[in-house]
């Protein structure tokens, strides 16, 4: 046997006993106010066809998502002349048929599509699970991350994105993180490529702006030319990118810039209802509308929202938007829906780096009975099921070792209370319950001891 | 835009609300029996590297593993005489450096000796996870699917064994399965395979032993024969094959016919030790010890563990066994572990079969505020925010359609309650309540409707 040093992935991370009850205390909260707000959970299958993934994250999205290799002979089908020209990404197209799913959203569109008749719309579907991207990995970008997504899809009722943006409030809220949520509206955008004559190039434009926070309006300006951006149609759109700060404000001038744009008047109206509705439904969240927002991915057509925290740059921690059409291409048209999704992985890095978690999240063992040995073994195994019937969380270390390395192990695994059941104990039915934190002992009835810990 | 058929990779699904409530019944109240009986959780990547996974299964799970294909330009690094080979095998070694985690007790092995210094030894973990396989799809197989793990490494107490016994237990009674639970021990596996002069041949052996129940006695000979076991071996074989169903009778006669193997005796009063003790601390729990019982894993070395529900014939539903050096391949010497295997997807179905899910499990939103328009809009809103503060799901339908449209919703959501909110409810404050069930509506006051919704 060859010997082989441990290693994993990189991008990918195991989690301990003590991260993963923080973990599963973020996955609560997130799962409590879901289904609180009536979302209903559903799941899909890690591997997707690759014909569902490709072309729905952009050229850069393609490349990366994790593929499959296929199973048995995959070579024997191969083309030769492939190979020869040694085009990787035309060969893997040969050799791989399924990927890892990529993020929540396209096999949700996938999943409404093909379950459309068993389906009742509006369809609240919320979904909590792994995705993968291959990605360089950094502070805060991993390889394997949870997704916590809500999405009302079949109503294109502006209530649905008020009801996300309340969640969203009392998620942040329940996690003690203070955060920031930016909302704008692709239809505005739309309305401002059309005013600038560039109304084929929107998809490129916002892609541009969605970056002057990290590289600087200069710099946005500079490479919309390179991107072969006209300078006219950049100095139109120099205004809209250094607008005021106040809400209100904008609103007002953007009315009158874009008072010949339908369209863009439509999403002027819409964040509008979305900061009235707010105003008077939410009790900590003020959405800032920001017109340099512009989110990534193609799909959006409305409303679209950022949440950062206020306190750690790690990128957005939570983000969504409208979409009309997710479902056409799967073949189901005009079906509007709205989402977000919670980004767990960084949530956490957030809340550990500011020290939030709730101190009760902790190990779940309650008490660890001493093994003394053979002779008291049977008696401490008949309390640890009476303990055990309560529905307390305990444990009877496996074997008779000193003293010290039990208590040890007690204190490692944070487990408050250690009870010693010898001889003696046996005897008087009287047994020694030590707290760990305090270092009190005290002589307990069993009924008592239950009672204790039950606290 | 090309339409697209939706469709899934064969072998996975897609799990809707209905079926997600059942599944997260069972895995909460695994995961509630391990949390009581002192288990930690932990959590591995989806992605292993392949170097981690290979050459733990046997040749033919190595055929079963998903590999990932390398990122990037993979064919560049490739050795051009393997793909002129047309060998498959080689060549995937070449362009994949990870798979899909196959199961979780290699990952766990991975993880303990990865992170050695930062456990407390014996490590009590639990682990709820996906694992893929490539296997040929049929009832009760998939290619992705949950294994709900319990392992205890660094502790060689047959304590362990017992309690392992008590989760399985514990688990199917709560579950209201009814179970048959055989043990065996490898070590009397391996007496044997010494008495017989076979003793390089147990792994072998034990393989086709363990097909004894689909195959019959005779075939089992002859795979034997065929796989080069001498007629003088099988012939002394045949008896154990053959012996008493009665658990003490066995060990009785397995004594005497292997006195001479201080293994064999081993593994005899380590069966006849777990026996007495469930006996006398489970109530429902009563094994089988069955001779023929082997398990595939050749990485078991002392008793093993399989169950298998009365009820429907769909294979093994639980099963585990000890291993004496499965972290050795990691560099981590003489670390016996204990570990049992839930397998929840085979365990919905025999429950959905049965139809022993509990009624209550079920949708969980508990009312539906119509929506009769935007006059009444706002006021439903209030009403709304204070029934979710009560803690209770409930939702607002977002668009002003028709009544029936909405009921019918309510209906295919399964939500017992209807809030009917017209201008008269609002200007005496007394809502309309229909109960969805027995079709009952009544005027209350909001404080008496969350009253109820709690009940």
């Amino acid at each position: 046997m060859i010997m082989q040093k441990p290693s994993i992935p990189k991008g990918t991370r195991d989690f301990s006993p003590f991260e993963m009850v923080k973990r599963d205390y973020i996955f609560n909260v997130i799962k409590g106010v879901f289904i609180k707000y009536g979302y209903s959970p559903i799941e899909t299958p890690a591997l997707e066809n690759l014909s569902t993934l490709l072309g729905k994250y952009g050229e850069e999205g393609d490349k990366l998502l994790f593929k499959i290799l296929n199973s048995g002979d995959f070579l024997s089908k191969t083309n030769p002349a492939t190979i020869q020209e040694k085009d990787s990404n035309s060969f893997a197209m040969e050799i791989s048929e399924k990927g890892l799913r990529y993020d929540l959203t396209v096999p949700f569109a996938r999943y409404v599509v093909q379950n459309r008749n068993d389906i009742t719309f509006p369809f609240k579907r919320y979904q909590i699970q792994p995705v993968w991207r291959a990605d360089r990995p950094q502070r805060g970008r991993y390889r394997e991350f949870y997704q916590c997504d809500a999405d009302v899809i079949g109503s294109d009722s502006l209530l649905n994105e008020v009801e996300l943006l309340q969640i969203i409030d009392e998620v942040f809220t329940l996690l003690n993180i203070n955060i920031t949520v930016k909302i704008n509206n692709r239809k505005i955008l739309a309305g401002i490529a059309d005013l600038i004559g560039q109304p084929d190039k929107m998809n490129e434009i916002t892609t541009v702006i969605d970056k002057i926070e990290k590289i600087g309006l200069s710099n946005v300006r500079k490479e919309l030319k390179e991107r072969g951006i006209p300078e006219k149609a950049i100095a139109e759109l120099s205004p809209f990118l250094t607008m005021s700060n106040k809400n209100f404000e904008i609103i007002k001038e953007l009315k009158e810039r874009l008072n010949n744009s339908e369209q863009g008047l439509r999403g002027i109206e819409e964040v509008e209802f979305l900061l009235k509705m707010t105003e008077s439904y939410n009790i900590n969240l003020k959405p800032d509308f920001d017109l340099t927002l512009a989110r990534g991915l193609n799909y959006y057509t409305g409303a679209i929202i950022e949440v950062r925290s206020d306190d750690v740059p790690i990128g957005s921690i939570c983000g969504g938007g409208r979409y009309d059409d997710l479902t056409g291409i799967f073949g189901l048209k005009d079906v509007s829906g709205v989402g977000i999704s919670f980004g767990a992985d960084r949530i956490y890095d957030v809340m550990e780096q500011m020290k939030v978690f709730p101190s009760e999240v902790t190990a779940s063992v309650r008490i660890l009975i001493v093994n003394f040995g053979e002779k008291e073994q049977n008696q401490c195994l008949e309390i640890l099921k009476k303990i055990r019937k309560a529905g307390i969380p305990s444990e009877f270390y496996p074997d008779a070792v000193k003293l010290k390395k039990q208590m040890t192990y007690a204190n490692a695994k944070q487990i408050p209370y250690v009870l010693l059941v010898g001889e003696e104990e046996i005897k008087s039915r009287q047994y020694t319950l030590k707290n760990m934190i305090t270092g009190i002992q005290e002589k307990l009835a069993l009924t008592e001891i239950i009672e204790k810990l039950r606290q």
